[in-house]
């Protein structure tokens, strides 16, 4: 890909996230990332993986507006559609689509090609680690959810039936996410973030208890 | 203090600090903390210091609607106010009222008295270490301030003048709240919380940039 393609394709994301202003780092963490594991990946195809990158959360807004829709299923279809106007071949451009399709795991929608695994896996590696918990944390701040809420024996929940927490995030999201790579670079990745983020939270937890 | 002037003192806090909501677990911890502190200080007056940690925040509503008015000025003379009705004598109460009016360090109203010194740690300390990161983190997705900015270089900015964000606060506030406590047991609980606020910092560093 030549810088013109490339940035006409950071320029069609860049439009699409306008309402999602401050995502475009995370993108661009996602793509180099990518170019990362991909340096370990010889076979895999590096236009397929950076359009891919940059596009895979274009349906974010839509999905922010209609939670109905799948901004996984939306984005590479518009990403798709998007990259046969710049006379991309159409079986690239499937490609593309099918990796951003398969990049939000659920069910037995996996990621089935080595450019697919890169992308799942770069996108995983944003809520592992220092990243994962401050996203985490941010989020928590924008939709007004508490760092912890204490159950009815005053103890800080770790369980979503007593309300959404940072706490109940971490529990549910964040703790498991080092299980779910594909590719070996982005597990040794992975085993770099987990202590850092294992050792803030059971800080946060010691600190927040006083139990020093 | 018994127990019916301590609830009677923490419903007033509460219904003060309707706006608030989360801020409730902050008034707690800063009166755990404090509880710690005052055990290595025994001239301390215990009822003062918890009147005082239970109501030093009292004042944020009053703040968020104007930004004129100083929290702890308003918060100070509202505690007098409210403990002259629960029959506490005058010398008592404006020696809580002027341990919250000095809790939030500006120019010359720095902490005079033992009691107004653990308050003003106790609250500092929640600046530090994990809890003072969750917190900011929490605050900016609140006040729509991003994880980063990027300077004209592309390097990610720890200059205000570029914009705010997490980690602009960070390097302004939180790094340096480390040389500000007044008392011992303050200053050995915040050496605790240093390491975890800048491994967690310097890891977030990191992983943004992809420079393992």
């Amino acid at each position: 890909m030549n810088e013109q393609e490339y940035n006409a394709i950071e320029a069609f994301m860049l439009d699409k996230m306008k309402d999602s202003a401050h995502d475009k780092h995370h993108i661009y963490r996602v793509l180099n990332i990518a170019k990362d594991i991909v340096k370990h990946e010889p076979d895999a195809d590096i236009d397929i993986l950076i359009a891919a990158c940059l596009l895979h959360d274009i349906g974010r807004d839509a999905q922010a507006a209609n939670s109905d829709i799948c901004h996984a299923q939306i984005g590479g279809e518009m990403a798709y559609k998007f990259l046969l106007t710049q006379n991309w071949p159409q079986d690239k451009a499937a490609h593309v689509r099918d990796c951003i399709s398969s990049h939000r795991f659920r069910g037995d929608n996996s990621p089935q090609t080595i450019e697919a695994k890169i992308l799942f896996d770069a996108d995983k590696l944003e809520a592992a680690g220092a990243i994962g918990i401050a996203r985490t944390l941010i989020y928590a701040g924008q939709i007004d959810s508490p760092l912890y809420i204490l159950n009815e024996c005053e103890i800080i929940s770790t369980d979503r039936a007593d309300g959404n927490s940072f706490v109940t995030e971490y529990n549910y999201k964040l703790k498991n996410v080092y299980n779910s790579f594909h590719t070996t670079r982005a597990k040794e990745i992975a085993a770099k973030r987990q202590k850092t983020a294992e050792d803030f939270y059971n800080a946060l937890i010691i600190e927040a208890t006083g139990n020093y």
